[in-house]
């Protein structure tokens, strides 16, 4: 890598994010593919299939490997992963073709996009535990404070600049995971997957944090993931908040420093406190 | 929209960016599916098949239309688009799974998608137009006014601050066309799609600007459609550096003020102009 700073010419080595393509195969059937960071593998399949709700508790998963001979040669690239589920598992009758159909709802308006989250959503985005607990309420102020300490978590973007971060916190603001990835998307995967994992799904009463735009996608894993609140550093698309107003999922955009805007789900934001403080 | 400026409530309407799913078939056959912003749609279609080496000139293109009746009312939703190919034009035997495979190459390692790129593209990363042209060389400076000059004409991105975008500039400099979508891929299949339209292809002689990073995927986009300089205002991924120091494409990363870095086709760039003026 050359290095021009200031009209000053240097050469030197870099560190550059990997990228290649993950096959995720479900029951030996290919499913998806998607350009990807590697690392955690696994915990990107188990949430991709949340988020296709085909999954939604660790006991429905048997395990997950790498598939050796996928290529030519017969040797493992690590560049594809099959997921079994367990046996009592109704798994939909998903072909790759029919995948990229559903997931995208191809051919259809955005409408018919919100009905398939409709129909295949597990949980409802639901901040009560089952009308046991107050819905979750946050103040501004702790929203506010979030994106930086993603930032201050983010080892792999202080060196290449080029990865995408989603994290979860607790309503108390307390940082529960981040993953980093090329795809925004896979980030997110990543967090559902590892809480799958753990057996900590729905995610009832946390805070999705992603860099960068809320897009469509990714309101649709919050949903999926039951997660009650998403927030972005930049914008929304205007099919993610059609989502958010919906499902009942709280969306926030900009949020930068004190400001934010609030797209859908208000009434989980504090505005009484926001405007006592300023 | 409820806005929170520290600590300021205040509610309005707000301008969002659309994004829908846009299904593209070739001579009626489902080939791909992206969720892209409304508009340009048949340029997008046309890039996104020129990426993919199924296009190569305005010739090949016999028209593109949007389907009415693809859905279950027989409306027209505009987000269906099928493209016809000229009677004489060659169609690879594409379906949409075997296309989902063939763009991401999946279940394969980095070198393969290398090789797909390869295959499939239909020129060489060639600035000398045949040999009777000098190499296109680029001082740094003029790299440098770039990004300003691209954020100077984003009228919808002022207003929503959600959509990526792609430039393509002449050698000199001189703004070619901008194109803007949620999807940064869509930006530049839109930009070579009315490249193709108006038989401006191969693109020998320019530079594509792109928003955000420089992913394989891109750095494909520009190979295909024979662009010789790749600028991205942030990080490339190891894979679009390796696709670039294999196909001669210039690879120019974290393009920022007088700074930036090279990480491929360093010929192009006139270093010497840069430590002269340092």
């Amino acid at each position: 890598m050359i290095r021009i700073r200031d009209g000053a010419v240097s050469s030197r080595p870099d560190t550059l994010v990997a990228e290649e393509p993950l096959e995720i195969r479900l029951n030996g059937k290919p499913l998806a593919i998607t350009m990807r960071t590697p690392g955690d593998d696994f915990a990107l399949a188990a949430g991709f299939l949340v988020s296709e709700g085909v999954l939604g508790g660790a006991e429905e998963l048997r395990n997950i490997v790498y598939c050796a001979g996928a290529t030519a040669d017969g040797s493992n690239t690590y560049n594809v992963v099959d997921v079994t589920t367990a046996p009592d598992v109704a798994v939909p009758d998903i072909t790759l073709e029919r995948n990229v159909y559903t997931t995208s709802s191809c051919g259809l308006c955005g409408k018919a996009s919100l009905d398939a989250v409709r129909t295949t959503a597990r949980w409802a985005v639901d901040d009560t535990c089952g009308g046991t607990a107050p819905p979750v309420r946050l103040d501004p102020g702790l929203l506010s404070g979030l994106p930086d300490r993603l930032r201050a978590s983010q080892r792999v973007f202080d060196r290449t600049g080029g990865l995408h971060a989603a994290a979860l916190f607790s309503e108390d603001g307390e940082l529960l995971d981040v993953r980093e990835d090329v795809g925004r998307h896979n980030a997110v995967d990543k967090l559902v997957g590892r809480a799958l994992q753990s057996g900590a799904l729905p995610l009832s009463r946390t805070i999705l944090l992603v860099s960068g735009r809320a897009s469509f996608e990714l309101a649709q894993k919050a949903v999926m993931a039951g997660i009650p609140v998403l927030a972005a550093v930049s914008a929304p698309s205007s099919l993610a908040v059609d989502l958010a107003a919906e499902t009942g999922l709280t969306l926030v955009g900009f949020l930068r420093g004190a400001s934010m805007n609030v797209y859908a789900g208000e009434h989980r934001i504090a505005l009484r406190a926001a405007a006592a403080q300023g």
